[in-house]
């Protein structure tokens, strides 16, 4: 690692020559196989990047100009070559290195990022903050072609068309999302790469004219016309350039020749420019090179071989998309809807299975929703099946074209509650809240497998209209006794008991029953239900449970601002009924990284917290 | 009237000649004009559609076709066209004629509308539906050029891309969104408008190469590929085409016949089509041509002068506008934002002192917050001012970009609570309740102008992070004695009183007064609070209040789940403070249309029904 040690400050970078850099590249690959292999995160984009990251920190000096990293996923690299290299033992662990940028670990990171295409926004805010503030420096937006697929990208590209001051858009097209890619842009892309259309063209009619025999003066300035038409129309890239950029491209984005001219050529224009720069996702390490899909996010895994550690047991999501598949089976007007999350969302199976009722949208879940609900409205049964913090992008739509419309579109939120590594932008800490004020809509959420599967065919076979099932990222148990048939609205007491009930929202159900066992060795016995239905709330075992009870604990991984106890207490306030109540949930703060155990504990959501908690509650408050 | 009394249902169009339509479009526009001078509603825009909306009812039968009208407040001309022109009296009016397509008016309407850039995601999902069924008809998205700059038509676009069967977006381009249009997509339309280079540089070429003398067979062929190459240059709309469409365009949107010949060639195409249609926004009324953004949306007028009726008093959106335009005369840094709403958010003064400072950044919500997050991590003080209703639009930008960063950015939540005409999709519903769980965000609502200026001043001069200021749509009063200064999460005492404490969220505060008043007569005696701060909660007056009334009640225009009553509840019970509460608020479901007086008295939010209810609950609960 002799080049790489050397590398302190992003300056020190500039002190090689090309073909030590080369060397450096190389040197990089091995260090994030490496450490990659040991602490798992994002492998594949970070592989493909290095060149590009070299090529920009070489061009541009980041303790003045701005690097904007769209989802910031494959900001390792640039770490890497900002200061961070050595705590990267510490990657996506509490505490330690963040797998995104944040601008608190580095002033290198000028904006923090987590979701998809964000990134053309945040840097025309901050070059329009450059140009009022009358300051000098490039800003620039680097951005995979999978991110061109949200919408809101295009709002921003639309709207900087017509900035004149330097603003430097890199497309990192690397021909994906995290899966494949789609879409008209896609091919759009796919064809300035490949067609020799655009690059001989230009050529062949340039000769051709030059070549033409005896010409006068006059036909001479028609040719001369012609030929400057002809230059404009051949461009590459005219998408762009009808949008106000001037395009550069198609870059190698593994040459670190092409791409230093590329990015010289860029920092000298007044205006926006677009550097389409092609990358190959894995590049350097054969597995990902293979399977990019599955190196894109990957847990620890042996270097010589590309496999991951330990027996992979099926988690939500994949039963999730088994009981849809089995839905889809038994109904042909039952379809899926991914947003580019085809695999994590359990749904690789479907699309195979059948993939003309399967629909990847791109990562553009605005659009997955409402096209769900024209779906449903000419008799088709959607399941739209997003992560639950990707499903804000969708919350008018779920209000505005599902709910206003009562439309039997079903929601599959995966990733809800604590979801771990990846940290505060990727925690699913709000769909309850989100979802629980808007009208006609039912939302679920299952203790265990089985009551998951027993959702799933629910809101496809007998519920008709707008409902969401939340679940949880990773493993599920069958823990539970189910005698209680599932019903609508109804939730399932799993326990008698006699002091207090513990009203538990999904995964909450396992930690309740720990929470029951540990408070019978107080003396204190306690009832556990699941709540199942976090609406239509179930307000007669809400009764009941007052009535019985007079101590009542709600359980749930999400906000405690608007979530599920919260309507418990009001349901108790509305109907007059006097009993004690202890709302847990997630707290009124974003929640770092860090493991799912860790954080349940650090946020006080684990069975010794809120076993004392109760105990507290029933020896210290009023009835 | 003669022609347009003969259209009793859209088939009966196909009966009329090519000179009648044109008859009738004229009788069309004049009782648009005449019904909407009296009703008040959208204007502009159907007066420019009128021509496009005949065609499309000649060319397709929406018994079976399906039209989707994207945001809808154009489709009067459909509605008048499809059996519901007797209804035009009850225009926007309770339980009247709806001003945006609802599919339970009428089966003519296949998806409802209301905000922008839904039109292309919901046909595709309704002919994606169509192919699964394997039915056979049309399907049309009608999207004006302002929809276009949404992120959503885009995803929309870039997915249908590939659909290999019929599917056809109408690109209604009026050189619009509401007020002027903007970006780099609006400059590219105007250019295929007007730019000879794309009708004329073709033939030119052409011409050119046919005069060529002496050619031999060689050279010919080099010709002929030439001429090949030249001609899918020089396609019109090759933005358009590169992302998989079939163009045609530009047409003229007032001529019958060009509009029956491009309608006619789409419909027979297997795969997308665009159909870009040119169109005068308030075509056929002289003040509606001249000035089609005051146009757009209108109150009652004259006919003859254009003029509404009544002296134009300041809204709180102008009293707002002013209040920032006053802060960024104090202070260079600080900047707006609109999308696409700089009048109707009260910024159009600020637009014209400050060009340089105020960004309309088109109908791209998510767009305008996360860029605002940009421009404040850079120094810059940026107002957003946003509808209550479309910055749901932004959830996921408010949560990831401006809190997660705990970025100082100002956002106007204009038109929260009751709208009125506008109904179900633009109500002000659920803005405290979205905003609410959000970590860090302070949230305040002003009982009036002088409380509303207070707090504009604050939100940009004094405070430091994320805050939102939520304000209604109409007019205000200076009624409230304000002795009690704007402190940081405090609310303000503006009646003392013994019984029952009324702490009122924003124009509540208005209500409070007449309920504490009507109280008053039957002995009670009520105390009045202005919340101001909905967050930070006032804990210390909550508390004060619990232990000093012992009843509390709580009134917000805005769903009761979730929003500022449920968190005082909270505070209650978190506290073990033992106080009577009552939650008034709107409902949990979707508010119609109708006038905010109607609307209050029917949701049980006005004096009378509140006084009601406190003294049901004097009575009536335990403590």
């Amino acid at each position: 690692m002799g080049y790489l040690d050397s590398i302190k400050f992003p300056e020190d970078i500039g002190k090689l020559e090309l073909e030590q850099l080369k060397v450096l590249a190389e040197e990089i690959r091995t260090f994030l196989i490496y450490k990659v292999s040991k602490t798992g995160g994002h492998l594949a984009s970070n592989l493909g990047i290095v060149e590009l990251t070299l090529a920009i920190h070489s061009n541009f000096n980041t303790n003045k100009d701005r690097i904007v990293w769209d989802v910031g996923h494959q900001s390792y690299v640039h770490k890497i070559l900002t200061g961070r290299k050595a705590d990267f033992d510490t990657l996506r662990k509490l505490g330690g290195l963040a797998g995104f940028p944040k601008t608190c670990e580095s002033l290198h990171d000028c904006f923090n990022t987590g979701h998809s295409s964000t990134s053309i926004s945040a840097a025309l805010g901050i070059a329009r903050a450059r140009d009022i503030k009358k300051e000098d420096y490039s800003v620039m937006a680097v951005i995979g072609d999978g991110a061109m697929t949200g919408g809101m990208a295009y709002e921003a590209l639309n709207d900087a068309g017509r900035l004149a001051s330097n603003f430097i858009v890199v497309l990192n097209d690397n021909e994906m999302s995290i899966a494949q890619n789609v879409g008209g842009m896609s091919r759009y892309l796919s064809k300035l790469r490949t067609d020799p259309f655009y690059t001989k063209t230009k050529e062949d009619i340039d000769n051709f004219l030059d070549k033409m025999p005896n010409i006068g003066t006059k036909t001479r300035r028609a040719v001369r016309k012609l030929k400057s038409t002809v230059k404009y129309l051949i461009t590459p890239g005219m998408f762009f350039e009808q949008l106000g950029y001037r395009y550069y491209g198609p870059v190698d984005g593994h040459n670190l020749d092409e791409l230093n001219k590329a990015l010289q050529a860029a920092k000298k224009i007044k205006g926006p420019v677009l550097i389409h720069v092609c990358t190959q996702k894995g590049k350097g390490y054969s597995y990902a090179e293979e399977s990019p899909d599955r190196f894109h996010g990957i847990a620890p895994f042996e270097i010589e071989t590309g496999e991951t550690y330990g027996k992979r047991l099926p988690d939500y999501s994949e039963v999730f998309g088994e009981a849809v598949l089995e839905a889809a089976e038994k109904n042909n007007r039952v379809v899926a809807i991914s947003a580019a999350m085809t695999k994590g969302t359990g749904l690789a199976k479907f699309s195979t299975t059948f993939p003309r009722r399967f629909f990847d949208v791109g990562i553009a879940e605005q659009h997955a929703v409402t096209s769900a609900a024209g779906m449903a409205i000419n008799g088709i049964i959607p399941v739209v099946a997003i992560y639950s913090s990707f499903l804000q992008r969708a919350y008018d739509q779920l209000i505005h074209d599902v709910a206003l419309q009562k439309l039997h579109v079903v929601i599959g939120v995966d990733r809800a509650g604590i979801v771990g590594e990846d940290g505060e932008t990727h925690q699913g800490e709000f769909d309850i809240s989100f979802l629980n004020h808007i009208p006609d809509f039912t939302i679920m959420a299952p203790a265990d497998y089985y009551e998951l599967r027993e959702m799933v065919n629910y809101a496809i076979n007998i519920h008709t209209g707008p409902i969401a099932i939340r679940y949880p990222r990773g493993r599920g148990k069958e823990i539970i006794k189910h005698e209680v048939p599932l019903v609508n609205g109804k939730g399932a007491v799993l326990k008698e008991g006699q002091d207090v009930c513990i009203l538990a929202v999904g995964r909450m159900v396992e930690t309740a029953f720990k929470v029951s066992e540990k408070l019978k060795e107080k003396g204190i016995n306690a009832g556990v239900v699941s709540a199942r239905f976090i609406k239509p709330l179930d307000v007669e075992l809400i009764t009941e449970c007052a009535n019985k009870y007079k101590n009542i604990v709600t359980m749930e991984e999400n906000c405690v601002i608007g979530g599920f106890g919260s309507r418990v207490l009001d349901t108790l306030n509305r109907l007059d009924l006097k009993a004690r109540i202890l709302i847990k949930g997630l707290p009124e703060q974003f929640i770092p990284q860090g493991s799912r155990e860790e954080l349940i504990k650090k946020l006080k959501l684990d069975a010794d917290s809120v076993t004392n908690d109760i105990i507290y509650m029933l020896e210290n408050t009023k009835l």
